[in-house]
């Protein structure tokens, strides 16, 4: 249950339209998906959250879309975010991520999820060393 | 200031022994993080653990393994795990990350915590069309 | 699907008639939200819960009471508590806030949820100023 | 210890030098703290994030400036946000904070620390009322 | 609405067939529960965490199974895991946690949300005399 | 770096006295651990909070007192709470927890930390058997 009410008829203001023009053309789809129509509820929040959206993951940049996708989608899991891991990993998947490279991911989350909760459990000191990275070969630490 | 005390001597254990070679010869690197020094309080859990790092991070698999350090970091962050995130990211310029991939790591890390925020404030319906993601072309949705 | 059952009848015992009472008197309302009413499960856990409830945000204090429901709203979303996200936007809505009021907190909200990300995995240094803040004039930092 | 390294001159790189430029403008102060001394590792997301917390905090809004910080504190304590913790309380304590305030603020933020993982585990449907606030009055509730 | 869709005879895979197998053997149930039915997406991911499960769960350990189970529904709350609230709390009550012993997880952790919210804002300097608990008689900090 | 200044000589506040008194007396100390110490910012939180530590942590119930320190040392991990883990595992120490019981701690959040991210990431349905737990026999499952 959403916690805001969508605009009935959202296209009617023109922010919120020129916005949802932008998300299909980017895309090359006609789906609008819930996240957008219910942030609508504020246009210049709506506004806002696409233009950073779209400079940050439709722009090309150092890393691959579906590696930028992956990165979405485990951080959304471990921010509990229901709705982010679908939208995540339903865009990583559009991108290309195969269901080897999915059960990976799912491998390196959960991995991370486990020495995440042991290292914060025991709080061993930060080494000197991972400031000097070059000095680091090969490494797989956690 | 960690919570437990690492053994004075930790090699003079053999299992702890084999674990911290195993670590040296898959590294090629003479150097012991912290995180296993303390772990060696329980040679069974640093056992258990290490072999889990092995197995996901440093064995050849679906994704590259700087990707998977990418991934492990950010999630790190996440979950506000001080040392994984310092260990992670050192691991993954380690493995080649520079620092434009840094920057776009960073920038999908903020825009992801950004919108898993908005999203369990709003709490939209998931989107039925996310099961069915060969429809969904070029998505770059949150 | 909750994880306890609530009594069937939780008013035949005293000690939730009572509590229910007081959640109905403080509110003039005679709403009884699930959350107490799962709650009565346990009648100690619920008494006491509503006691704290009550003194904290029904007992006029130094922040008015609006500003504490669009605060308890905010952690209640970085927490991922869909139940609590609900309850607190709709008491911070029943003691005025505006649809205005509502973007501004949503638009802290994510703001605060993507530097967070940032600087757990930047880690700067506290500044030492910070506990001095008298000399921090008009300050805007995250 | 921080997981980059500032630039040893950031402001020699004009980009950097005008957003620290309108960060001093903007707080009438000649003091940079950490978190944008550090983001100044990339000059890009360095500016994309200070655009947005001008935008957010430092311009006149529906909700009043001291407001907005303990909001922004409240959810980085929430996050375990050590810095942003510091960087906003200080921040709302610049901007008028008073210490009844700050204590009002600690016991909502612990009140929903304690209530959002009771519901957590309780899982309470989501009452269907919350949707319709306009019926709900002077609530109190988690 | 799961991302993942389980296989629809999933133990026409021999690998995944031995793990529900044994699951039922160390259960003495023909029950599977949803978690290990959609992780069988993959067979390698679902064998690696059953035999974890397995070894820490149901491997005869310091800790009362019972007492393991708590933690576990007690930890899954604070990450905000419906599914695993829900499985682990299950598993308390069939390995005998009484609604008493419920009721008392619930405080804890309540309590723990509480003080971990109010800790992470005030940041109290860790005391040294932590680390030499033999010298702390009978202590119930928080 | 603590963000608030604890008072600087505390007990000279009645209030204050008569919770360090309160605090010496059930442990039979004259330790003094700093969140309590800082909490006395303000002593109405102070008083409250130790109220409830009490009631919960150092009263008779259902759970051994060393259990509770567990649960709260796991939850704190979990919550990326550095004071916390530190205080409660230091209590559980106090407390008679061995080192093997502390390894089998460590071992379940761990695997919770790593279950929770996956079943987070994979969604499944939450099983209806789950309410019914009385058909559930010696279930040891995520």
């Amino acid at each position: 249950m959403p916690t805001v009410s969508p605009p009935a008829d959202p296209e009617a203001d023109p922010r919120v339209r020129a916005v949802f023009d932008d998300i299909r053309a980017t895309r090359g789809s006609t789906f609008i998906n819930n996240f957008w129509r219910y942030l609508a509820f504020d246009a210049d929040l709506l506004a806002q959250t696409w233009a950073e959206v779209k400079a940050v993951m439709a722009t090309p940049s150092a890393l691959d879309p579906k590696v930028k996708e992956m990165i979405y989608a485990a951080v959304s899991a471990a921010n509990a975010c229901d709705y982010c891991a679908h939208s995540h990993l339903a865009a990583a998947r559009a991108k290309g991520m195969t269901p080897a490279e999915q059960a990976d991911l799912f491998r390196v989350l959960a991995l991370a999820g486990k020495t995440n909760h042991l290292a914060n459990a025991i709080r061993p000191p930060v080494d000197a060393e991972f400031l000097q990275s070059s000095h680091i070969h090969g490494k797989t630490d956690p």
